[in-house]
């Protein structure tokens, strides 16, 4: 027999787990639309010439590709920023019946698809939460994606937090590898970085003075315009810091950027993000500027799960009662209670065995996480009544048939 | 430059779309979920082994089946009940936590891929909807499945609709031909389905007599449980009908099957399922019987929409007014407009570019679907005054900024 498993990196959600991710995902939307952002979905295959030689040699190298049934050449999904820049070039023109609005202020939250070597918080498959703005290049949209991050991270409960604001363009005459070092300050500490710094070639004195440039300098006149319009916009100070280190890896950015810290929390910012003007043009021909910001949706979970953020009845079933069936006798009485309950709009279950024990559908009515069960046996039927039975607490009542409804809501 | 294009039968969608998409999907899980079916997720790619042979000849040929990079054969998903058969072998075991509640009732909402020939309404990427009770065979599990089905049609909107029902065992002597042919019987007339019965070797008074049989069949002792339990739960009897000709082309059925068709919509059923009680066990190493059914989630997009039953304020956006921006002198003040609306828990948005004509900000607000605009000019800021325009009636009219909130709501 072929065995039942999943490949490495690649999970199933059971529903405790699926219900807590919807949790998160609608959260997000709702905070997203509340700010005009709309939602867009992009096939998990395109052609495999879209997403080569966007990533680099090792996105490349993670990326999932193959040739299809019909010879071509085809990848899956590797994030949602290319596939935002092929959409804006398919249907930008203006005029078109298809024409998006501009400026675009898309979210879109779908699976993506990396070969890397599973870890522990590092899957094969996992989900992108993205929120961009395309084709403008004011520092108002950079601000508004600062403020719709945090808002989000608020909604999801999370009270203490941080939002650290750079520019990228302190970081311009840097080497590729310098930036790459200081962008881990935080994680590994000054001596470590400096160590690195001057290991890559550069002379010890002048690695110090780039660091302490670095730690001391003011904001750019960009990003003290983004900082005016936060606190014009009345986003309280303690929720945001101008941080001259912060330089984040990715090398496309090309203005503001941004990272979201959150205090209790260790393994790493739960969100980043900025501006970057060069990459939403590839497939249009012209350069056209964006800004934005992706949520690590693994990371966001953990956090929650960690900081115990998810509702309470986040594990409560929609059903508020479960009707037991006592033997196929009762079933026809059983199923008009659950019937009446439903037309009564009770959501309501029955339980799909007439040949279970009681103990068994008490097990389940639980295991579902339903507050009450009904019970209806041969003494109940003969007075015309059923005993309600509280899961948690295991109290009984019994009550006729009659005052039911009124007793369950 | 490499062309921005989608893949042959892969979509995008754009905002319009996926929200009506969005709005669909989440009327059918409300629904769903108020009779306990809860969410399973699973893998877009599975081991090849675990879907190959699964779903006949044509199925492992429209497969997307793959090598990956650690050389491990994988293979897209290619239906969602092939992927819950290995989800209740490898979880399904008693006592440990993640243990799945038996009978175990689950919806699964996720994109499946097929390299079909793609034609009108035939796509390669298609969401699937599936709902499914596996672990009992009690009929009242299969008169669930088929009020489930019609409790979603009928929250959709559709009004005339109705459930044909029968029994896949009374087919049980008849050549697999004979009851493909059968099953086109309403698309293709009587007479052209009885040429096909004959062409495939079955003598024409046999054939005439198998058809006559059929159309003057009872329904089996099995079915008549089902259609009392569909009665004793008070659906209504205009909603379903005993139909002794429907077939249903998959041969994985083993007991009740059903379709629905909806008045006015003439592209076929928009949903069927039925009893299948020999695949889930696949991976188990034993029979367990299930009961289910699958929406053709593009064909009741197309139904909904021909039948015009979206809501009529599904374009609308969920912000309710923009700020519009005069230019760069007025963009603080409109900043702070905007803020204090969202501070009152008005969904608001501003225009993103400072540079921007006014023409340009009131089309894109239209374009959005969002009902107000606010503009602020140097008459309106010397009278602490704004405009308010509404899109619809292009009305507009000057308040006082203190009673700019009153008057939106």
């Amino acid at each position: 027999m072929i065995k039942a498993q999943t490949l490495k990196g690649f999970r199933d959600f059971l529903p405790k787990e699926a219900k807590k991710r919807e949790y998160v995902i609608n959260t997000l939307k709702q905070v997203f639309e509340s700010y005009g952002f709309e939602p867009l979905e992009t096939p998990a295959l395109e052609y495999e010439e879209i997403l080569l030689d966007k990533y680099g040699d090792e996105g490349d190298k993670l990326m999932y590709r193959f040739t299809d049934n019909g010879g071509r050449k085809v990848a899956l999904r590797y994030d949602q920023t290319v596939p935002l820049a092929r959409v804006v070039a398919q249907y930008a023109s203006t005029g078109s019946a298809q024409a998006l609005p501009m400026p675009f202020k898309r979210y879109q939250i779908q699976n993506v698809w990396r070969a890397e070597n599973p870890q522990k918080g590092r899957y094969r498959e996992f989900l992108q939460c993205d929120a961009d703005i395309v084709g403008t290049d004011s520092p108002l949209s950079d601000a508004e994606v600062i403020m719709v991050a945090a808002k989000s991270i608020e909604k999801l409960g999370f009270k203490n937090f941080k939002v650290l604001i750079n520019d990228r363009t302190v970081f311009k005459n840097l080497p590729k590898e310098t930036i790459i070092a200081i962008d881990k300050l935080k994680k590994n500490g000054k001596e470590k970085v400096l160590e690195e710094i001057i290991k890559k070639g550069i002379p010890k004195e002048q690695a110090i003075l780039i660091l302490s440039n670095l730690e001391n300098a003011k904001p750019t006149e960009k990003l003290n315009q983004i900082l005016l319009y936060l606190e014009k916009s009345g986003v309280e100070k303690f929720k945001y810091k101008f941080s001259p280190t912060l330089a984040r890896g990715l090398d496309y950015y090309t203005g503001m950027i941004f990272e979201i810290e959150i205090e209790g929390y260790t393994a790493g910012s739960v969100c980043g993000g900025g501006r970057y003007d060069n990459l939403i043009g590839i497939f249009s021909g012209k350069p056209i500027p964006a800004t934005g910001f992706a949520f690590g949706f693994d990371r966001l979970m953990e956090a929650m799960n960690e900081l115990n953020l998810f509702p309470s009845d986040i594990d409560q079933s929609l059903v508020q009662v479960l009707v037991t069936i006592f033997n196929s006798d009762f079933l026809e009485k059983s199923l008009e209670i659950v019937s009446k309950l439903r037309n009564n709009g009770v959501n309501a279950e029955i339980f799909l065995n007439e040949n279970a024990s009681l103990d068994k559908q008490l097990k389940y009515t639980d295991q579902k996480g339903i507050p009450y069960a009904i019970i209806l046996g041969p003494n109940e039927a003969e007075k015309n009544e059923v005993t309600i039975r509280n899961m948690k607490t295991r109290e009984q009542k019994t009550v006729s048939l009659e005052n039911l409804h009124s007793f369950l809501f």
